[in-house]
């Protein structure tokens, strides 16, 4: 029970410093948040921090992991969805209504940094990889029903979603006043359009 | 004559300084591209390069300027194209074409921290602002001609539009072997068919 307890714990503390570090990377950017500024946030004593998290890429890769999850549960959605077509509409209007400002930053700081840091790239390009994947496949499924009915590859299907919903995310975080839900329904609607023949 | 010589001598070594921080930021990022590298990359003397430049922020200003001629030229071919609606669909076509790799990491890189920099962001809203501008004029006229034809209002129009080229610019930047020219294409037939209902 006690070891229980002492996995919780940890689990939390690494909880604290991760909503530190977004705090610290979306108001002052990745590199002009030291370790000492997120643990001082987090309210974690400098020595103790690294147990639980080696440095800036290792707490960059929990933020990653925790996306994962995000992107699983999402893929589960768009599997379990009866007509696919509709599936990735509503998984770009779920993106769209989910990301916070605040978190389209955190995406926007992450993404150019993974642009020159091979680390950081490699572990953003796993969660795209993934969603992508979920993505393809239902491209696929909803072509073989007949909802899909555009020529182009499913591959530049895929790339032409991602970009739409990336860009509205781009979008959320240049633009605070933004309308999320209307903005989805829109994505959701061109999705449909343009992947189904659906006027 | 002499005088000329030396504006034409002024305007060159700006446009060095630009293209060496246009490099760094892309290499190295913003905050970790000092003034000191800078200057040595564009190969000019740290004592004389307060005649070009205040400063980082003012060589983004430089970069910006330079953006918002292209905008001016991309705005005068929207409003000399017949069909308002092939008019923005051959903007995004070109914006994603001719957008290079480093260029896209350049902007991702800009607008990560114009997120968070209230003095650049102001810059890049503007070249945003002209551009949303010049597109929305083009799908009012398309609407008022008829060949733009799907509900929702013009700013959510416009915004859809902004979000679908910038999500591309976004991909440009993370994936070197990104086929642009198909992209384009894609992008282009998409803002035709959700836009213009013309399957």
């Amino acid at each position: 029970m006690a070891r229980k307890k002492d996995d919780n714990l940890h689990v939390e503390r690494q909880q604290q410093i991760m909503e530190a570090a977004k705090q610290c990377f979306v108001t002052r950017g990745f590199h002009q948040s030291s370790m000492r500024q997120i643990l001082e946030i987090a309210g974690i004593s400098a020595g103790g921090a690294y147990n639980y998290f080696a440095g800036k890429a290792d707490i960059v890769k929990g933020i990653v992991e925790e996306e994962l999850a995000d992107v699983d549960m999402l893929g589960r959605q768009l599997k379990s969805a009866k007509n696919p077509l509709i599936g990735v509409g509503q998984l770009v209007s779920d993106i769209i209504v989910y990301t916070t400002h605040e978190n389209a930053v955190l995406a926007s700081e992450i993404h150019a940094e993974a642009c020159r840091n091979p680390e950081i790239g490699k572990l953003t390009a796993s969660v795209t990889k993934k969603l992508r994947h979920h993505i393809g496949d239902a491209i696929s499924k909803g072509r073989d029903a007949g909802v899909i009915t555009t020529d182009y590859t499913v591959a530049e299907l895929t790339e032409w979603v991602v970009a739409l919903y990336e860009g509205y995310i781009g979008r959320i975080a240049s633009d605070k006043k933004l309308k999320r839900k209307s903005s989805a329904w829109m994505a959701e609607q061109s999705v449909l359009k343009f992947l189904g023949n659906n006027s």
